[in-house]
């Protein structure tokens, strides 16, 4: 049996463009069996358009029109959404030319991005379909995991295990995803094919790493993450296992946050990007991971120097910019800073100076940024980072201003580990950026870690918090100082208001904020 | 039987201090009875700290106390959350000297701003409980309005029916609870308390109106809306209906927004607030609502004066802050503008004038607010309303900045009604500023009807789009232009990435942006 994997990039909402990529994917591969991801026409997660029914309809249209698109002995299995009056149900629909059937989804997850009992009823069970003499087990996603379920087809012959997929990525994601996958063809002795979308979808990206277990339970195929990609191989032929090579984590996140940042621009049909460079880490990234995502000469990067702004922080964003070839522009923004803290003297008479004249800064930069975007319709690429996200070490519509930003839960620490990987083939991002200490140049001679603890250590304490879910009790076990756990977490608690009102970026973590961890601005409770 | 009403305002996560509140309030009445919300102690809606089993077991440890605050033969039905291993349920408590007991919560609303199937597991049936020789009935919230689950205590003997709610405040919600409340007393012939805590808490705002039906289902005892209120009566002797008088429409609107506004802050330990005042429509009500929700010297409101903004803008600005009795200053923004345009002037060259010079006005003005706000530790409350943040009518960190936008799910229609209803006691809104047609003041002689569609139009189509969630075709048949409807709501679906960073704002129509209405920002469905 000839089996053509799918592993495609749905774009949300379009129907169309979603239905066309398949059917002509579909009539170029010589293959028995197509597999198409989980919501393959809709996109996912598409959230409250699910229940507008219009949409829905329209989907189920295209999903019998592919009929018509296969031939004689020909099947589709695709993830869409089964509408009966008022009821949905996350459905994996196995199309043939002269049939249209299809397995219900029963495990609805409805935790951390997941929401999927505010659309959908559950499935009642697990069948096993017939298909050329075959027997196929079709499971979406979430019912893969459930043991509980497997009481529906764990005594009956299966010939081929179908798993389609909407799963995004998360570090360490594959491995639990195989290590599933060895247990389940264990007992029920047949071959396994896993298949995921990739893709970026707002605060989500989905990684692909789309596999075939034969029923020995080695891995015979593995696709590319972060890459759309159409194979079609005969299941019962190759039996050569591949070698077991997981991906090196760095570059796996790297392409997370290229993919991410490529579709939030592509699908919002966006064309250019400006990014404020400030000759540090972030912005460094930000600008490289900008270079692999567009093209070069859709790049504008801006160093907005203020009287803080020393000489090396703009000689290594020019150096920066030279080496990935894209655009650099240096702006003294001091005349509009000056401006602004003469309309402001007579308001700030008698007041010392505080965090509103850095505030001040960050938001002039947002300011210019956001108008050099808005004359190009471009857009700004955020600089965030999980670290100051969490902590809240960052200006609300000043450094915090952009639609898209790529490092939103990427802690700093692990951007020096991700930049040093991208210097290890190639010198691309100047040395002093990754050596020297981090500043937000704010104030004279300001260090983060004047304010803040060492990275490695907010950076734990975060994750710990965060990631790990634990309290300042459980944490403080760990051996960190009281007093320093409790400061951070109330850091954490209390930049809840900044993070509601702060652009999307991709889950990379366990535990990303935004559409993941879900939590009240408005809240006395101090962890 | 003398029943207490505890119509409380719990700050969420402040455990002690609502455990404190309502202690303090059952010491003082004389009472067999006394009902307090459903999650009274820990505030609602909590997200995901509802999974800090520390928060959830120092909740349980209170509500064991309510033991030694009790006297012998009284008796608290009070709600909150019950932890079992790792698995939650939303629960009434009845707490007596020497017992606990519960019920719990069987229908986990999953819908809407709800999200109940993400924290707790749905209970099993529903019990009448013996209490001073009476029978009562226990019902959470969604429980009351489900008829599957009468069949749990329709044939049963029942003296008393108590129904402890969090339900967020919207148009008409009142009406809709007593009409169901009628139905059910028909059937379980008993008196009916319906109890519901009040308070703001981000997107949300509870109104309270608890209420007893006598068993001849006449209304005996309504409390205020969005007022705390402790009452005790004695419900056999008691037996007086009162006039049906419903709460007029506008009065409960801005009564909402005004217990909105001073939640956000008070809970938020805020004590002042920044607004920018246009000479609009809508910045004068929400300094009005301000002027409602805390003292009038914590408020400061200025005019940001560009070479767009008329005299009569300044002069009704003025006049409104001095009819308010609340702080004024008039600051002149042009010279900010004229250096921001300068410094852009070698990037912009050759390139018109657009919406971007607009945009940088609206910013200078946001960066202005935000300075004064922060050098005063305070915070600037947003004037943005439903009908422009429907159509993106607005500019991110411009005139959206804010901690919270009291106007958020208010349309500009209504928002006249509004100001004329509060001028028809007292006129003190200047007529003017009610009477001219809205404008932005961002280039010359500008006026919104330049750009939209009149309102009325403009927020009917918003609401079959929204509230009633009507398709483009089905919208056009009311009437509307084929291509003002596509633009309108082309509109819509194209600015979800600047409601995405918009403050919180109270939730007031049948279907609110934000926790309500989740959207796709990358979403390719035209509607």
């Amino acid at each position: 049996m000839k089996v053509c994997l799918l592993q495609s990039n749905p774009i949300l909402g379009n129907l169309t463009q979603n239905f066309n990529w398949l059917k002509t994917q579909i009539k170029k591969q010589d293959a028995d069996l197509f597999i198409a991801p989980e919501m393959a026409l809709l996109g996912y997660p598409a959230d409250d358009l699910i229940s507008d029914n219009f949409f829905i309809e329209k989907q189920q249209v295209l999903l019998e029109k592919f009929k018509s698109v296969l031939k004689k002995n020909q099947m589709l299995i695709i993830g869409g959404v089964a509408l009966n009056k008022n009821e949905r149900s996350n459905s994996a629909f196995l199309i043939s030319k002269n049939n249209l059937i299809r397995q219900d989804k029963i495990n609805l997850p409805n935790y951390g991005v997941f929401d999927e009992k505010r659309y959908f009823e559950k499935g009642k069970k697990i069948e096993v379909f017939s298909f050329n003499n075959k027997k196929i087990l079709v499971l979406i996603c979430e019912d893969f995991w459930d043991k509980k379920i497997e009481k529906f087809y764990k005594d009956k012959k299966i010939d081929l295990c179908v798993v389609i997929n909407a799963s995004p990525f998360e570090i360490d994601k594959f491995s639990k995803r195989q290590a599933r996958a060895i247990e389940l063809t264990k007992k029920i002795k047949s071959p396994l094919i896993y298949l995921n979308m990739i893709g970026g979808q707002d605060d989500l990206v989905f990684d692909g790493e789309s596999f075939i277990l034969n029923k020995e339970n080695e891995l015979i195929l593995k696709l590319n993450p972060f890459r759309t990609e159409v194979k079609t191989i005969d299941i019962n032929k190759i039996n050569l296992t591949i070698a077991h090579k997981n991906n090196i984590e760095e570059e796996l996140i790297l392409n997370a946050c290229i993919l991410g940042t490529q579709d939030y621009l592509r699908k919002n049909k966006i064309n250019s990007v400006y990014i404020g460079l400030s000759g540090g880490v972030d912005s460094a990234l930000v600008a490289y991971i900008a270079s692999k995502a567009i093209p070069k000469d859709k790049i504008n990067c801006i160093m907005m120097r203020s009287k803080f702004t020393s000489k090396i922080s703009c000689e290594d964003a020019r150096k920066l910019a030279k080496n990935l070839g894209i655009r650099y522009k240096n702006k003294n923004i001091m005349p509009i800073i000056n401006t602004i803290n003469e309309s402001l003297a007579l308001d700030f008479k008698n007041k010392h100076p505080d965090v509103t004249e850095e505030n001040i800064q960050a938001r002039s930069r947002g300011l210019i940024l956001m108008a050099l975007a808005n004359k190009d319709k471009a857009v700004v690429l955020s600089t965030s980072n999980k670290s100051e996200c969490a902590v809240g070490y960052s200006t609300l519509y000043g450094d915090m201003v952009g639609a898209y930003a790529p490092l939103k839960d990427i802690s700093k620490t692990k951007i020096y580990k991700i930049v040093n990987y991208i210097n290890q083939k190639n010198k691309i991002i100047p040395q002093r950026i990754i050596s020297r200490p981090p500043t937000a140049e704010l104030r004279e001679n300001q260090k983060d870690q004047d304010t803040l603890p060492d990275y490695a250590i907010l950076d734990r304490i975060i994750e710990l918090f965060i990631d790990e879910g634990l309290n300042c009790q459980e944490i403080i076990k760990y051996g960190f100082k009281p007093q320093l756990v409790k400061k951070i977490v109330r850091l954490i608690l209390g930049s809840e208001f900044k993070r509601r009102q702060s652009p999307p970026g991709p889950k990379i973590s366990r535990k990303a904020f935004g559409r993941e961890r879900r939590f009240p601005i408005t809240n006395n409770y101090l962890g």
